[in-house]
Parts: structure tokens; C-alpha cells; sequence
């Protein structure tokens, strides 16, 4: 099993989640490119400690908005965010070199990880943008989605996510945020969700129903309170259970 | 020789140039990289656009300042200027993949230019970035300065540029553009000046004195009235010559 | 009759339209506020000759969004955009002081002005903007909008705006862009529209048809190829028909 | 005496600071304007509290430099400094009018802070700025400075402000902050340095002579561990000294 979580999403003064102890606990971060948030030398400083890590950096991509940290969302034409996607993809890649390690993976982020999960025209530019890039390049994204199904049809390598934080409904979709169970909060049961993912490829569903839980990889949040630690019992408890974590990029 | 010019310098709805016109006259095209012109969509038209007529493409590199045009001197620190660099010439390089091409060289813009031909701590940021990126990269600027200096001693490749449209000293530096004599507008003569400097490596100065001008590029501007016609005759007038135009990249 | 334009819409070193000429022929002028175009010189620029001419100036206020120009929907929260329009107020109306004027209207801008029109949620953020700011503030957006209406119903005076180089369905709404007849092109035909909307208040329809366009102010658009010419006819036009023109904002 | 602190530097999702404890404290609020930090929601809320405490608003007003916050030294030219400095200020005006209070002083922030102590050229821009948006508001800013001189030059206001953390030159300037003794770490040595300058106008230099400081305001810091509380004992051995705290600008 992977596990994943969001890193380097400060901006110049300011820090957001704690990078140092979340790459201790990830096998693969979502790096911020300067879009949503990020700056070159956060980028540089997160690609060289993950680096050190074996940890697999892949480029958290997001909408041009600082402001709204790209949680907005934004009516792009599809050539436009083709391009930025592009953009960061490359930036991201420059930070790499130094320390020897490449790009592995793409995640969209933010209000593009939901555009491109249900609007045709956002997850044709994601795939575009790393079709043209790196046809090898595994786009991370929420199963049945339909940047999956594009992706899938354009020959990516399309690397399902779960959550073991968020509640789940019958057919396998989560719960909406606005519903009650969307938010499990308990860290033990997080950590308890997380190895029926990785052991049983499952989860336990709002309605008691145990539904498929097809996974890769498990997303970790590092920026709320208690998070941090969260992610640790997490961490924790699949190396208890025999779960190997290893980046799903070398799997 | 080679001639040079700025590219794809619009953002957004905003246009600068006539890209268009002078890609049919440079052999090496200075691509801005978004952060004191250029947008991810204009920079892949021109990537691909330049790629097209076998254009070498450059990173021109800028400090992040849209409003200043790069054109104000900003007091980055080191660590912090050869981040930006580095972002810009891995966004770059994502536009020059689809096509089959490669940034060929880094040429800085604006105040970043004018720093860098002369005080240390911004030259090493440039000298830095680029021995980081790749160390076979060339960098473009004016002979004898502070950057050619750094750059030399890191044992990059320098490509020194001359202007065949601004005056020159007796001692080989050009004339401040606040003296007499610091720009040539007559297109016929600026036309001469670009053949002697490639044909005898040499210019005429404000004093009358023919002195050594060792650059393998002309710099030819497009951004002013009139300035993509002199930049036209610049090219006929080498080719008359018969000085052969090619990128220096590939020389 | 009102005559509006959009000014100001540079941004740093790139321009757009023609400021100047444009200033000749409006009563009114959108000054963009910095967010979607725009930057502090140039709205001094512009507050200080519109001063000059007597013509009233208007926030034209827009998402923040340089890179797309304010043209893309951004999805906005309610205070979020609330907030950005009052600070777009706020600083053009600092350029209105040192000219002894002050800002007269607002309008909004690009995906902001057709949120607004059709979209509660934005359109009452641009009401609850002006009500905070200065309740005697008009807006000014087209007739039966929902804009206009949120604005009414909160005692804000509404100002409707027509277009006389858009054509418009027998119901009075603007014939959308995709479909046949959207532009009206000739700038003669444009001239005698203005002068029926100004004399009648009435515009033909695409379907032959007169109806009614009860609008205090037309716009005029100069940004593109002979726009200011059409612009300077309706002028014209509507002198030699003997409607004054003069802001709506003091009449 | 009064306390003024930088409040208000958060921007969008990222957060600086403690702006809740910092208002219980001071009597004027530094305001940030959205260039150096500061977002149009951040600067409404803040307005809102302090309004409420009844703290003075002041506008802290920065290089346009979100990913240097401010701290970057930036060569603008005279006029483009003075209109980005009226841009914010507008715009935080603009946040005070719904809470019936207005923009009570200025203070340059960061770099600028530095520079128009310093630079005649910077120093010139803040002074126009204001001498042209209300030629009645104060600048606070260090005493003799070369801002401090062209304000008062210029009939406008000034306001000396001390800093109560920080070491004094015999000669009544600050310690350079790479030399010993620059800053005061010991919270309750703090404390005692603002009694001293409230009561006695004065401060113990570095080389132990009490040399005067004559400041009708002391700066207190906010953004470090530990600064908040440092805070308070300013502010609670004021009061146990009698020292009456208020703003000074309704002094």
C-alpha cells in the first residue's frame, strides 16, 4: 500500500501542515507547484528531503489562485489549463534533477481534483496535459472518476485512491462533506479503515455494508489539528498488520 | 552567427511584440517564462511555433514581477533567485517536450540581466541554477561581465551577445543609455553594424575607434515601432554578407 | 444618453484599447480596478484625464484573475467576492481624490458581469458591496437582471445599459454569441441603433420586430480593430440628433 | 502612550500571527493592504474588531511582493511607489466605512519601511501618497528618519515610534540587527524599556548611557513564540505605571 499526503503547500512566509513530520509517515507526497500554493524553494526544500526519503514526489497541480488556494473553482477553457498543468508539471521537474529523482505521478488538487473527477472538458485537459508530457506519467485520482475513465481510455496509468478519514456510501462513493458520516474523526478508526483497505481492499459503508475498496493508495491530511498524529497511528497500524508501504510509482 | 531575440513577453489578453514576425527572422528565440511575461498557453504557441522553424529556444528567466516587467532591480537572496530560475527553466522545458526540442540555453531579462552583469550574489543565483539544471547549458549575456565571469569559473559555456542598435565605448562597454550616442536608429546603419560585428568580430564606437566585439549572437529587438522592419534588414544584410545564420546552441 | 466604456484595462507595461480616444467620446467610464486588469497608474492616468473631460467615473470591478482577465467564472463565496469588490472600490476611489471627483457608479466586469446577471449568489455580493460602501452608489448592468433586481429590491439605484452593436431577440434579451445575428457589425447600423435607443427607447429585434430597451446608458467597446471608429459614429450620430449626452450619474 | 503591531498579514488560507490577542493589546492596528500579505476578507475582519476595541486603524502599506512578503527591497520609480501606495490605502478605507471609523495613519511596511527611512526617492513616494489622499494622516515611522524629515517637510504629521525589543545606539539609533546586542529577548527587560520610554522618553543604550526617544508609540511584535506574551507585560507594566494607552492619532 501507498500512502500519500499533500506537502509543501506554504507560499513564501507562510506554512501550511508540517512537511517534516508528514514526509516521515508518507511513501509518496503530493507537491504543491506554485499555483494553489507552493514556491520555488518550498518545492526545492520538500523534492530534496522526500528524495532523501526514498518518499515519490508527484506534482500536486492546481488552479492559478493563491487567494482562494485553488479551492475555487475556476471555468478554464480546456487549452488553458492544459497548459498550466503543463507548466507546473515541468516546474516541479526542475526540482528533481538536482537530487536525481523524477516526477512520478500526477494528483490534481483542490477544486481541480473535483472538476476533473465529474466535468469532461477539466479531466481531458489533465490528461492531455500528461499525455503530452509523459505518457508513463500515473495519474492519482478517485476511482470511477471521470479523469479515471479518460485517462484510462488514453493509455495512463490511472492509480485509485482512498480515504480512511471519510465516510463511504453503499455504491462506493464518499459521503458528501454536507451529509452526516461524511468526517470519520475517531483517529483509531481510521487507522482500523486503513488496513481493511490495504488487507481486504474494503470499507465499512455509512449503511454497515462492507463495500470494494479497489486502492492503491490512502490519502493522509496533515493540516488540520491532530492530523499529524492521525496519520501516524495510521502508519503505524498497517506496518502491525503486514502491510508493505511503498510508493505505488516503483510497485 | 546567431541572432537572438525576446518572445512570447504578452500575458494573458495582453500581447507585446510581434512574435510572429520575428520568429521568421531569430535563429534563437529568448522565451519569457511566466513570472515577468509569458503565460503557459504562450509559451507552448511559441515552443511549438519556434520548434517548427528549427528556432533554438532559450529560457529568459525574470524576476517574479508582472507589474515591473521583470524591469525593477529586486534584492533577492540567493538561495530564493536560484529557485525562481530553476522554476522557470523546468516550465519551460515542459513546452519544449511536445515538440521534440529542449531549452538550449538561458539568457536573464531586465533588471536580472543588468544584475547579473554585475554583482556577484545574483550572477552565482544564475550560475547556480543553470550548473543545477544542467550544466551544458550555455548562458547568454554581455561579455566581460560578472556573469561570464561566475559563469566561466563553474565551467559553463558562455555565449556573449552584442547589440548592433546601441553605441559602444572605446573600452568595449556600452555607452549608458542616459549619454549621447546610446542607441543607433538609423536601420541601415544598425544593419552595418551587426555585419562588421559578424564579419570582423569588431564595432565602430561613439569615438570613432574600431574595437573588438567577440559575441556570437546579435540581440535584435522587436518591441518598439519600426523595430521588427530594422531587425529585418539586420537579417538580409548578414545574409547579403554571407555570414550563415545559425543557433549557437548547435554550432 | 450615457455613453460607458471599459478604460484602463492595461496592466503594467501591456495596454489595451485606446484610452485616450475613448475618453473623447464616453460620458462614463469603467475603470478597471487592478483585479482583472488595471494597475495604480494607470487608474491615475485615467482618473485624472476622465476629471479632466468631465466624465464620471465608474468602478469596473472584476475577478481577481490577471492571467484570464477576469473572463473566466470563479466560484466565488459570498463574502470572498463581497470583499474583493469593496477593495476594488475603495482603491479606485483613492485615484478619484487628488482630482476632486469620486467614484459614481459600478459595473461589473467579463464572467462577473454574467454571474451577476443570472446567478443570485454573486449578484448579491455585488449588492451587499455597494449597500456597505455607499447606498447612493448605482449599478450599472442590464435591464431585468437578476442583478437589477437584487439591487432594487435592496434601494440601490439601477442603471440599464443596451448595446448597439448586439442584436437583440424579440423578448429584449441580448441574442447570444453562438447564434446568428449576436453582432451588429456595420457601424452605420450601429450609429442608428444608439439613436432609436437613445430617441425611442426601442431596438429591432433579429426578428424584424421593435422593442422596447429602456436604457439610461449605452455601452461602447474599443478593443477591438475599428471599435473607437463605430464608437466615435454613434457619437456623432447622436449629437446630430439632438440627444444630449452627459453621466447618467448627475443627471 | 500608544502600542501599535502589524495585524491583518494573513493571506487567503494561510495565517500569521495571532490577530484576536494582538487587538486586545494595542491601541492602533498596522493593517496589511494586500500587497506584502493581506487579503480582502482578513482586512475586513480586522477592520471589524478593531473598530469594535475602539484600536485605531492604520494602513500598513507594502511592495507589491506576496512571495518576498513585503521584505525584498524593490527599485520602483517614484511614481509607480506613490500609486501602489494609494491603491491600498483606498483600499483599506474602503473596510473601515461600514464600521464608521477611516484610515487614522500609515505605516510602511518591511522593505519600504527600511527604505524610505533611508532613500529620498522611496521616502518622497510615501509622502506624496499621502499628501494626496489626506494630507492629515500621520506617518508612523522611526524619529529621524529621512521620511520622518520629508513629512514633516511636507506639513504632514509624524509620529516617532520606538521599539521597545530592540537594542539603541548611544547616538539614539537602533542596533544594526547582525551586531550584539540588536535584539532584547528577556520579555521582562522588554517591559521595562516601554515604561522607561513611555515615562521618561528614554532608553538604555547598548553601552549603558540612557539617550533620549522621544516616540509617541512603541511597536510591538507579534509573530514570533513567546511574542504575544511579551506583549501583554508591555502592556500590563504600562498600565501598572499609570501610563494612559491610547491611540495616537485622537491624541
Amino acid at each position: 500500500m501507498d500512502l500519500n499526503a499533500d506537502l509543501g503547500e506554504g507560499f513564501g512566509i507562510w506554512r501550511l501542515g508540517d512537511d517534516e513530520a508528514l514526509l516521515e509517515l508518507v511513501t509518496s507526497a503530493n507537491v504543491a507547484c506554485g499555483f494553489h500554493g507552493g514556491d520555488p524553494s518550498t518545492m526545492r526544500r520538500v523534492c530534496s528531503a522526500a528524495a532523501e526519503r526514498g518518499v515519490a514526489i508527484g506534482a500536486q497541480v492546481g488552479y492559478r489562485d493563491l487567494a482562494g488556494f485553488g479551492r475555487r473553482h475556476i471555468a478554464y477553457a480546456f487549452e488553458e489549463l492544459r497548459d498550466e498543468i503543463t507548466y507546473q508539471l515541468g516546474a516541479l521537474e526542475a526540482f528533481c534533477r538536482p537530487y536525481r529523482t523524477r516526477v512520478r505521478y500526477l494528483k490534481p488538487h483542490g477544486a481541480l481534483y473535483h472538476a476533473a473527477a465529474c466535468q469532461e472538458s477539466q479531466a481531458a485537459a489533465v490528461v492531455a496535459a500528461i499525455s503530452d508530457y509523459d505518457s508513463d506519467l500515473p495519474v492519482l485520482c478517485p476511482p470511477g472518476s471521470v479523469l479515471a475513465q479518460l485517462a484510462t481510455g488514453a493509455g495512463l496509468r490511472v492509480v485509485a485512491e482512498g480515504f480512511a478519514d471519510r465516510g463511504y456510501l453503499a455504491n462506493g462513493a464518499l459521503v458528501p462533506r454536507s451529509a452526516p458520516g461524511a468526517l470519520v474523526t475517531d483517529p483509531q478508526e481510521i487507522a482500523e479503515r486503513a488496513v481493511r483497505m490495504a488487507t481486504e481492499r474494503a470499507v465499512t459503508a455509512v449503511d454497515g455494508s462492507v463495500v470494494p475498496c479497489p486502492v492503491e493508495s490512502i490519502c493522509l491530511h496533515g493540516d488540520t489539528p491532530g492530523a499529524v498524529q492521525a496519520a501516524a497511528l495510521v502508519r503505524a497500524a498497517l506496518i502491525d498488520a503486514g502491510v508493505p508501504l511503498r510508493p505505488f510509482s516503483t510497485s
